[in-house]
Order: structure tokens, then C-alpha cells, then sequence
């Protein structure tokens, strides 16, 4: 039984808090949030303690691990903390906008033997595992493209996205750790992309909401990537892996199986899930599973805090290759 | 809040135990099996109490509701009994295998006023359900034929079998239930006819394992429904409603979206859910929330008890006609 | 090269005209219609020559095959005319809508030694062809069930639909031949039901628009059809095989493999192909060219006379059943 | 009635000299190859006559049109004899592997008022050709990415792949020419990644086997292309375009509608369509009825010459970008 303390009660805290307490083998025993009803909400639904600092976890010695879901600002100080209190750290991703401040924090921590995962969810969702299982197992012959479709199903205000990192550090992030993930080895180029296409005025913020990018590994094979920040059918997820003696596709998912026939159209399904809540329910679950029984096993948790940091790094390259029109190249060594 | 005794702790009943415990809205407070073991595991993995006789839960004030999940030829004694002490029942199908036990079960509880919803989990499936409404909503004007496929993964051992009261009565039944629900009006000819081709010892029982059904409906409707007790590629679970304007098909699912391609085939999918606790999740977690918020509310849970008889006297009267080779005609005045 | 006379320049004589014409191993010498305009123009846009009499081409020992596609009334007649001048017959299904004919037909005929192949094109489906044969060829192990869907676009005016025959014998023959061809053996029981469900002015002519039914085949394999007179999304033509070890389905194709995302509906593709002579276009063709290799070759043609005289047995059986409510049983010695 | 006269009986000459007999507007009247035996082989199978110098079919009045099918380095030498001979052009695709030779091509025949039409058949793919219709007819909102891909089921020796140009101008020329048609506009800016992972002696000859590329159009929309030179599972042909209320895809074609379902898979369907004379049967067909049907109106052909040219600016600068690394930037002016 693994005692949570949770860090942060939005839309996302709510779930964790949610999934946590439906566990057997794990016990939610506080919920801190800045601001204290939401603290109090979700603490209250869940049979949990809301709590006004995090003092009073870190002194807690019943409490095994934190889960970090607060705004991305405070990820750093809060693994810091934790970590120096020998919890084990589960933090939404990203670690933090400024890889520099990524790298400080490494050096902080670097004694503390806590385990660290960062939230890159998508790892547990079984069809995106099971793409990556059909490029690594053999069965279809080594792996030589990969191509992942990345859409939000509808694009944040302007205003709010002005803090967000722009679309690679903050969106796109998740691709490239699904691109590392489906690789197994690591990405040494990077080209990018991108327009205003959805709503001009994000150029006004330096960003676009509409982004392409073509990339290489250690061993040449070749990556693709595309994201958008609004795709009008709903979320758009998509990873295709391209092999010797095949392909695979982890392709959409939709809420039902209804298949409708018309005079007009087709074998119409339903509209794709609306968002990373209903799409990725189960992995989120089995994010969840793992940390817990890896935490319990004393085993490494994956993704691990320099997974976080390398697929932040790609976005900085992503950055970079925007702004200038250049091929950014890596050495990872 | 309601209050759960959970007669039955086997496989089926572990599943409900779990469930229930899983809502916020419902708490388990006692599980009770002829088999002690059974009834003390589930109750400890649940929070629960064990118990051994159900007067406990009979006499207790506390107790809201009892979920019946015991073997068939109990049910009818404990909806009687659980409906003398005023509990709302949820039972699992059938009622009975025989109808005139279930008509002389409804003469002894006609005067008890409380709910009583039969276990057809599929109506609460969501494809299923949006093939209903596709066939009643207007949408696709009026409907014409229903077609259904049925077809379990693997066959139980005849042994087992020879107390099941044949394919119609034992799994048929959730598929006249099916009908029913889709064409929301009843069934007034039944005719039906059955082989042994999975196993020709079922023949021994006077059962058949293939069967294939042709209906009527009071309007003209027609209605098909095909079974097996055996398919190879998985839970074959299909409802197709056609309609003036249209079609709309509950086609199958799989356990994730991935598609393969190779040098023999392409779109490769995963094999179908192996059966009704994965296939059925959903529809088993819905079923229980309608029956919480009705009892809650005071209003009719679904489908009743009268749901279940009908579906009873439709799988009669497919019997009566694989036996005779002809024409069953219902009366339901 | 086989030379063809085409007998009927309807809608379906002049698709037979030209597929005759555009194969390097045929051609069209002949066109006769009882409508001479008609023949005058198929027969001008195939170079072909227009006849008033049938006598011209059987007398003509330059033609080696004739192609019959008049009305269903006049189909025995020439049959037999055309075996007795030795001429290979291609002829369009039915081979008359009273077995009695067909019996009669079969004594006049029955020492001419020439290929008489009936026009059940649907066997010369490649995906219907790939069903049958994954129910045969041992791969998914023995058959079992046979469900075959069979839905015209849309229905013709009662008036013309009084002299076809009746919805089994005009157009569920079809299917009683796909299920003889997938079976590969005799069906032994019919049971049919029947509505006016899209046209009830069909009751008035004595016939039906809707229809069911249930067969058992000789070794006691299962077949339902479904067919309706009217599916507003398109020509619905599926084959479905459950064997042992899996199934296999024939499902329905779209003009285009386009698939479209909206904002309520996703993978939605194209309606459906209309109607025969687009949906079975391959078909047609590989049907003639079969009856040409065949007819060239002295091997046999199918499928045969006979086989076009069992499907009719199995119309009049359902027919029967419907009108009586029973089970017909048929015995083939 | 238009005359042809085909230059080239090699595998593609062979399919259009069938394709133009089949044809009742079309004629086909000499057959040239360098190759004696094959211009007769092609001839008589056609009903026409093999020549051995194309001054028989300038000289002859009656040769409305010449279709290029030879190797591309001839072909511009014979647009240029067949435009000043005043034929009208259809020409296999590309016109030259040296934009400069086509630069003076263009020079040469600027005088010559007969239409010539590049052979970019999959424009007409009834499939493409809806996905393109979907990005400009408005239904689905402004066009914002195009993704295209391909790949072929094989790749050929490398030593035949020598003098072939590279992959861009060889092979995914179809895709800048598909890349235009669907966007409507013109592509601004080009970056290309490549490996060999197919044959790493491909790296020999200076080419790649594998490749990437994004560009950006002039109004800033986002393509993606990805090519192989070798899909196990056949010739993997899709484009897809999302656009602000929607996207579609042209997806990938099976031989037939079946679908398996077995013990370990569900929903197989047959290997894609092998190779272009399969998948783009359709197409060819209705490219040389577009090119009828304009040349003998006297309305534009497309795609023009104008197209072909601009497809091989797009590869040059794609093999550019694949040298330098850099970001490739054209002027269209």
C-alpha cells in the first residue's frame, strides 16, 4: 500500500486523485493546492486531508510518494523538495519550460535516491504500448520510419498560451518522448516547421499553433511529426511505425463501436474522444500501476526524470529550428 | 448512498462486489455464498462482511439493496425472500429456467412495492444502446429488421451444460432481452432451428451448441438472431438495426486500436475481447449506476422483472420450436 | 475466340454486349431484341449486327455461343432453340419463375450435348469467391453458419414487381445459389417470414418486401438470409462464413476508399455501390470469361442448368413456407 | 475518334495500348519501340501496326496524338519532334531528370500550339482525387496540412536505380505533383531527410532508399511526405488532408472486401494492392479519357507541361536540401 500526498487539484489533480483512491494498493492522504477550495473539493471526494503547505507531507513519514500536478512553474521546487524528503516523485510533465532549470534541478537532486517518473502517460495508453512493441519485438523486422499525428481537439486562448513554452515545449513534448520511446535509441537532428493557420494572432506571441517536423536517429531511421492545435473531429492520436516486414498503426479511438450507414455516408463512427481525460483514461490507470508497484519493487520507474529532460531538449532543438530555418543537430554522449 | 448485500461470491459476483465498492455512491456491506471461503475472500477484498446465513441481511435496517448473483436455481427463494424484506434486488438472469416457477415467484411478491431490475447488462452497453436509439430515435426513420449475432468464445463442458435449460433459456436469452429492448414492442412468432457442430455430445442433452432464430414482431418486424457456443476468434457480439432511412451496426471491439500490415494481411486488428467481464465493463458498471439512481430516486428500474419473464417466454417458445420443427405464436394480451 | 449472339438489348444485355466486346477471346456478331430499335443500338455501339429473328443465328455456324438476357418468360424458349442448334447458352437467371417450365425444359434438352451456364454472377464476386473458398479450403476449419445480407437499393413499382415471381424467386435466388455455392452441399429445410414493411401496396399482389429465413443443409450447417427490397444507403451485399476456427466476411465495398472526419462523425466513407452492374462489374466479367475458357476448352461450365433449377426449388420452398407458416423439407434424392 | 500512335511497348506502353484499344473514342494506329519485337508483340495484341522509325507516324496525317512511354531520357526529344510534327502529347512522366533539358525543351516547342499532358495519373485516382476535391470544395473548411505516403512494395537493383536520378526525381516527383494538385498552390519552401535502411549500397550511388520531407506553401500551409522504396505489405498509397472543419484520407485499397477473423487476429484484410498497374488501374484509364475528351474539345489538358516541370523543381530542390542540409527556398515568380 502505497500512502500520496497530491500536489495540485485541477482538472488533472482531480483525476489522479480519483484514479489514486480507486486503487487497492494505493491510499490518498493529502490534497495541497494553492488554492484552498480546490484542495478541499477534491480531499473531501476522496476521503483524503486537504492540506495548506507542504510542510506538513514532507515531515509525514506515513507518506510514500507525492504526485506533482501543479502549474509547471512550481515542478522544479516541489521535486526538490520531495526528493530531498526521500518521497517518491511521480510530476506531471513538463519538468519545467527552462531546460537550464531542468539541469539545476538534476544537480540538486543528484544524492537523492528517490524514484522519479514523469507524467508522459502516453507510454501506458495498450495501443500506442503495442505499436511500440511491434517496432522493438522483431516480429515485423527492424524499424525504419515512424510517424506520429499529434492534434488537439481545440486551441487554448491566445493569452493562456503565451506562458505555455510555445507548441514544442509545451504540446509537441509528448511526441517527442513517444518518438524516443518507439525508437529506442535516440534522435540526433531536428527540422521544424510551422504556421498560424488556426488563429493568427498567436503569432503575435512569437508561436505558431500548427507545426511539422522531420527528424533523424543515432542509426538514420526517420521520424515525422504533426500537430495541430485544433483538429474539429475531436483528438487526433496517431503512431505509425514503419518496419522491414510491416507496419503498425496505433490509430483513434472512438467512444462507441456504432458503425452508422446513410443515404450520404458510410460506416460513420462517432466523434474521436474529446480529449487526453477520455483518451487516455486507461493510461493514465497504468501510469499509475506502474509507478506504485515499481516504487513497492524498488525497481526503476520509466518514464525516468532524464526522459523528461531529453524530450525537453528536442523541443528546445524544435525551438530552435523554427526560429532559425536550420537543421539543429544533438550530442546526446 | 445505498447499501449493498451481494449474495453469490463467484466470478460473476466478484466482479459486482468490485464494482460496487468502486462507487462513490454505493457501499458493500455484506457478501454471503453457500461456499464460506468464497463469501470471506471477496468480503476482505472489498471492505466487506462475510456472512453466512442471509437473515443477517434480511434483518438488517441498513441494508438498501441485495444483488443476486447465486447459482440460477436460487434466485427465485431469494428475490422472495429479499422482496419480503423490503430490500431492491438486482438479479442476475435468468429468473429461472423454468416460467412457471418465475409466474408463481411473481404471484408471492405482487404485493411487495419494491424494485426488482433483472441483470440484461447489455441493454446498458453503450454501442448497444446507441443501436437502440438509432432504431427509435427517428434519425434513421422507422425500423424494419434486427439482426444479432451471439456467439460465446469458447463452449463449457457438456457436463455443465446439462443444467444450463439449453442454449435458449441459458444464453439466448440476453438476445430475445436484446430484441425486445431494440424493437421496443413485443415478439409474436418464434421460429427456430439447432445443430451439435461444436460438439456432437451436446446432443446427448438434448441440447444443440449452433442455432439460428427467425421473429416477428407485433407490427411486422423481423428480427434474426444467430448463436454459438463457440467462436474461435473471440466474444462475437453484434446488433445491427436496419432501418427506412438506414442502418446503424454495434459491431465488435477490440482491446486496442492497433492495426497491423504485413506480407499477408493488412489491418490486422487484435482478437475480440475474450468475454462478457471484458466485453461488458462498461455495460456492467452502467447497469449498477441506473439501478442505484432509480432505487435512489424512486422511480422504475429497467429492465424488470416482467423484462425478465418475457424474455423467459421467448426462449420457451424457441425451445418448443427447435423440438417441434414449427411455428411458436405468443399471446401477450 | 468464341462468336456471340446476344439475345435482349435491355439494361443488362447491353452491359453483356460490351464486356463480350472488350475481351481479345470474344466476340459479338449478333444483337436481337423484340424491341428492334433497341437491338439496332447495341448492336451499332459494338459492331455488331442487328437481327429481327432469332433463326439467323441458329442457323449461323459461325456462332458458338449465345448470351440470354430477355425477359424471364421468353428464357426457356430460346434455351431450348439454342441447344438444339448446338450453340453454348449463357443464360440470365431465373431460368423460369415455374420449376415446372424448368422440369419440362430440362426433359427437352436433356440430349443436347451443349454447356448451358446460368447467369448466378454473384458466384464470380472475387470477395464473395474469397468467402466461399475460406469456407472450403480447410484454413478456418469446417463451416458451420452462413449468414447472407441481400438488400436492393430500391424497390421497383408494385405494378412491374406482380409478374416477378415474388421477392424469393426474383431476387433471393441469388442467395439460395451463394448459399449452395458456399455450403458446397444441399440445403434440406426452409423456413421463411415476410413483411410489407416498405411498401405495404405489396400485400395486394400477394408478396412481401421484407424477408427472412432459416436453412439447415444436409450435414446440418446453418444458413440465414435477410433481405429487403429497399436500403436507403446503397446495395447492401455481404457473405459472412463462421467455421471452426474463425470466420470470414465478404463485406460491402464503396466507390472510393476516402474517409471523412467531421465535426460529428468520423470514418465516414462513400455510400454504397448502387446497384448490380456497378457492385458486380468484376463479376460480370469474370463470369464470361469462365463461360468462354470453359466453353472453349469442352470442360464444364458453372454454374449449371442444374444448379440454376435447385435455386428455384429453394425459391418455391420459401415461397411455400411463407404462405403456410411451416417448415419445408426437401429431399433430393 | 482520336488516332494514337505509342511510342515505347515496355511494360507501361503495353498496359496503355490496352487501355487506348479498350477505348470506343480511341484508336490506337502504330506501335514504336526501339525494341522491334516488342512493338509488334504490343501491335498485334492491338490490332495495330509496328513501326520502326517515328517518321511514319509524324508524316501520317491521320495521328492525332503520340503517348510517350519510352525511357525518360528520350523523352524530350520526342515531344519535340511530336509537337512541331503537330501532334497532341500524352507523356509518361518525367519529362526529363535535367530541369535545364527541360528549361530548353520548353524553349524549343513554345511556338507549337498542341496540348501535352504529363503523365501525374494519380491525379485522376477517383480516391486522390475526392481527397483533393475535400481540400477545396470548402465543405470541410480551409486547407491547413497535406500529408502524403509513399511507398513502394519493392525496391528495384540498385544498379538500376543508378540512372533513375534519386528518389525525389524518380519516384516521389508523383508526390510533389499530388502535393500541388491538392494544395492549389504553390510549395515555397522544401527540406528533406534521408537514409538508406533499405540497401545500404544504395549510399554507392549517392541516392537513398528512404526519405522525409516537409514544405511549406505560399500561404503557409504545412506537407508532409514520407517514401520507401520497399512495403512488405504491398504499395502503401495515401493522402490525407486536414483542414479547419475536418480532414480526409484517401486510404489504401484492397484487392477484395474480405475480412478474416481468426484465433490471433481479427479484421485481416488482404495485402494492398501490388503495384501501380493494380492500385492505379482506374486512373490510367481515366487520365487517357481526360486527355480524349480535352484534346478533342480543344480544351486545356492537365497536367500541363508547366505541371511536370514544376513537380521536377520541387525534387531538385528536395535532392538539394537532402545534400546541404539546409532549408531549400524557390521563387516562383
Amino acid at each position: 500500500m502505497l500512502n500520496f500526498a497530491l500536489f495540485g487539484a485541477g482538472r488533472i489533480g482531480k483525476m489522479h486523485a480519483k484514479n489514486i483512491q480507486s486503487m487497492a494498493q494505493a491510499n490518498l492522504k493529502y490534497v495541497f493546492d494553492v488554492y484552498a477550495p480546490a484542495a478541499q473539493d477534491v480531499a473531501a471526494a476522496n476521503g483524503a486531508q486537504a492540506i495548506s503547505t507542504i510542510d506538513e507531507v514532507l515531515n509525514d513519514s506515513e507518506v510514500d510518494a507525492v504526485l506533482i500536478a501543479t502549474s509547471t512553474d512550481t515542478h522544479v521546487d516541489l521535486i526538490i523538495q520531495a526528493a530531498k524528503a526521500g518521497k517518491a516523485i511521480l510530476c506531471e510533465k513538463p519538468i519545467d519550460l527552462d531546460t537550464e532549470i531542468v539541469n539545476r534541478c538534476l544537480d540538486e537532486i543528484k544524492e537523492c535516491q528517490v524514484p522519479i517518473q514523469i507524467g508522459f502517460n502516453r507510454r501506458y495508453d495498450p495501443s500506442h504500448a503495442a505499436a511500440a512493441k511491434a517496432a522493438q519485438d522483431g516480429g515485423l523486422g527492424k524499424l525504419e520510419q515512424v510517424v506520429i499525428t499529434s492534434r488537439d481537439p481545440g486551441m487554448a486562448p491566445v493569452e493562456y498560451l503565451k506562458s505555455s513554452g510555445g507548441i514544442f515545449r509545451d504540446m509537441i513534448i509528448h511526441d517527442f518522448d513517444m518518438a524516443r520511446f518507439v525508437l529506442n535509441e535516440e534522435i540526433v537532428e531536428v527540422q521544424a516547421i510551422g504556421s498560424a493557420l488556426v488563429d493568427e494572432k498567436i503569432t503575435e506571441i512569437g508561436d505558431v499553433d500548427s507545426a511539422m517536423l522531420i527528424m533523424k536517429s543515432e542509426s538514420g531511421k526517420l521520424v515525422h511529426v504533426n500537430g495541430s492545435r485544433r483538429a474539429s473531429y475531436g483528438y487526433d492520436q496517431r503512431v505509425e511505425v514503419f518496419c522491414e516486414g510491416g507496419m503498425a498503426i496505433s490509430n483513434n479511438q472512438t467512444a462507441t463501436s456504432l458503425e452508422r450507414y446513410t443515404k450520404h455516408t458510410t460506416q460513420e463512427k462517432a466523434p474521436l474522444h474529446n480529449f487526453f481525460i477520455d483518451r487516455y483514461e486507461d493510461a493514465y490507470n497504468l501510469q499509475l500501476i506502474s509507478f506504485i508497484e515499481n516504487v513497492e519493487a524498488g525497481t526503476p520507474v520509466t518514464p525516468s526524470f532524464e526522459d523528461g529532460r531529453r524530450a525537453q531538449m528536442l523541443a528546445d532543438a524544435a525551438q530552435k529550428s523554427l526560429e532559425t530555418g536550420e537543421k539543429v543537430v544533438l550530442a546526446w554522449s
